[in-house]
């Protein structure tokens, strides 16, 4: 997740963007640990490099716990830290507001569509 | 702000997942309208292809609402729906939730790069 390094302004503090992929990986670690290849395979559409990607960042920023077992062949764990517990309410409550709003993001999309992208409002001579 | 097609399975419903600079153009236009170019200049690092891309998705999801007006040179106003007001809201909690947790982030952050990106825990021994 990007976030400024000193002290915010109003500028900086409009940086706070999760990647793509952020609240997806946060949500799919909710009950339990996964390894790499879980992951991968559970995310279906994500490359390697993305959810590898993703993963160093979640894991940098404290919000998931990487730990390695010297196995053969090796063993790495992934899971959410009590910071990424936070983050994964946020995660939910983003996924509460699209199922609510469903309905109406999908005829909006239909109008959309519909217009081949034009605008909803055209106003040919201005006030 | 990608959303499966159909009534969610599990699968689909972690699939929601807002792009990069979604919630920083949705905070961006909480309290007036603004033009593309604004946009872009208050946004800084954006590329004019992201830009573009991240308001026709807001556009198209209905958060977002375009207004041409036929002037010369022609004006183009981006403000946000009641939908997108919802939206908006969500992205303030996430601002909230880094902001109170800048600190613990901050310290992972050090940690992190102390260790060169080791994992925290090896367990050389598994149990």
């Amino acid at each position: 997740m990007s976030l400024p390094a000193s002290s915010p302004t109003a500028d900086e503090v409009l940086q706070v963007r999760p990647g793509k992929w952020t609240l997806t990986i946060v949500t799919l670690l909710r009950s339990e640990k996964l390894r790499f290849n879980e992951l991968r395979r559970v995310t279906g559409g994500i490359s390697q490099k993305t959810l590898t990607l993703t993963l160093r960042e979640l894991e940098r920023d404290g919000f998931v716990q990487r730990t390695m077992f010297a196995t053969i062949p090796p063993r790495v764990d992934y899971e959410l830290t009590e910071l990424g517990r936070g983050l994964l309410e946020l995660a939910d409550s983003l996924r509460v507001f699209t199922l609510r709003n469903r309905a109406e993001i999908e005829e909006a999309r239909r109008r959309y569509d519909a217009a081949g992208g034009e605008p909803a409002i055209q106003l040919i001579h201005p006030a």
